[in-house]
C-alpha cells in the first residue's frame, strides 16, 4: 500500500508501553533520534510490533509543527 | 517555552515552498532523513525560517502512526 | 506496507480540486457516502490519483469524532 | 449546530470499548464498512452512546490520508 | 447536532483570509484571546461565515498540547 | 522555544485526570472558558503540571474546526 503521508521514517522499535485502550511505541531513527507514537493496543497486536523489530513512523505533513530557539 | 509534544526533532531547514495560505517546509535530520511540514505562511515569516537555518520538527505523539512491511 | 491507522476505507476517487500547496480529493464509498481529504499536491501526483481510480481513505482513530442529533 | 468538518458520515454504533481516559467506538456505515473512533469516556457518556444507536463519524478533511495498492 | 469534541469555544469571527483550497479564520473569545483556524474555502461558504458573526471554535481534546514557560 | 502553532492560549491549570497512558488536563482561560487537553502521563510529569499552575493551551490552526448555530 502506498500512502499520501509525506513522512515515512524508517527505524527500529525501541520500547512499547501498554495502556488500557492506547499504547506508547518508541521508534529509534538511524541518526539516534527517537519518535514516540500513541496507537491503539489492537494496532500494536495487529502489526506484531516488538522491541528490535523494523518499523516506520508515519506522519501526515499537516500534523508537523516547526519550532526555533 | 517547554511543550508537551513528545517529539521535538532537531534538524536543518532544507526547503520552503510557499502557497496561498500554507507553506511546505522540509527539515533534514542528522541521520539524513527528511520531515515535511505544512504550516501557515504567517508562521514561516514569524519564525524567520530560511534554508540552512536550525529548526525543530514538533509532533504530538498521538499524530504519529506506525507501519511495517 | 501495513499501517496502524484503524480506518482504511476502500472507495473510488470521485473528484480532485488542486490548490497551490494542497489539493482536495473526494472518495466515494460503496454505500454512496463520500469522504473528503486534503493532501498535498505532491502526494496526489506521487499516488497517480485520478477520477475513477480505486483508493483508500486512511484515518487514525484518534482523529475521528462522534456526533448525535 | 453546523460544523466545518467536511466528513459527517451517518451510521450505527456497533461496539464501545472503555479505557481509563479514552474509549474506542466503532460505527457501522450503510455500505457495511466500519469506522473506529477514539474519544474520551466523558464524551461517550455525554452523547449517551450505546450499541444500536444512530450516530455520525465526524472527520476534518485535513485528517484524512489517501492510499493506493 | 451534539459532538464529542470537548472544546466548543463561543466567540465572534474577527477576520477571514481566503486561499486557493483553504481559508484562515480568526475567532475572538470573550476574554479577548484569539483562535486561528484553517478550514476549506467550501466550509467558510457553507457556514456563511463573515466578520462580526457568532461562531464556535471546535477542537478535539487530543489535538490540544500544553506548554509552560 | 518559538513554535509555528498559531494558537498559544495562556490560562491556569484547573484539573488533571490521570489514565494509564494518557491524562486529561483542563485549562481555564481569562474569559472563564475552559480548554480540555489529552496529553501523555509522562508529559504531565515532565512539565510539572498541577492545579493552579500557569500554562498555555497550544493548538495547530489546522486542528481547529468552526461551527455555527
Amino acid at each position: 500500500m502506498k500512502i499520501s503521508a509525506r513522512n515515512i521514517l524508517k527505524g527500529t522499535v525501541k520500547a512499547i508501553t501498554a495502556g488500557s485502550v492506547n499504547s506508547e511505541v518508541v521508534i529509534e531513527l538511524p541518526g539516534g533520534q527517537e519518535i514516540t507514537s500513541i496507537i491503539t493496543k489492537k494496532s500494536v497486536a495487529a502489526l506484531g510490533l516488538a522491541p528490535g523489530k523494523q518499523a516506520y513512523a508515519v506522519i501526515k505533513s499537516s500534523e508537523v509543527m516547526i519550532a526555533v530557539d
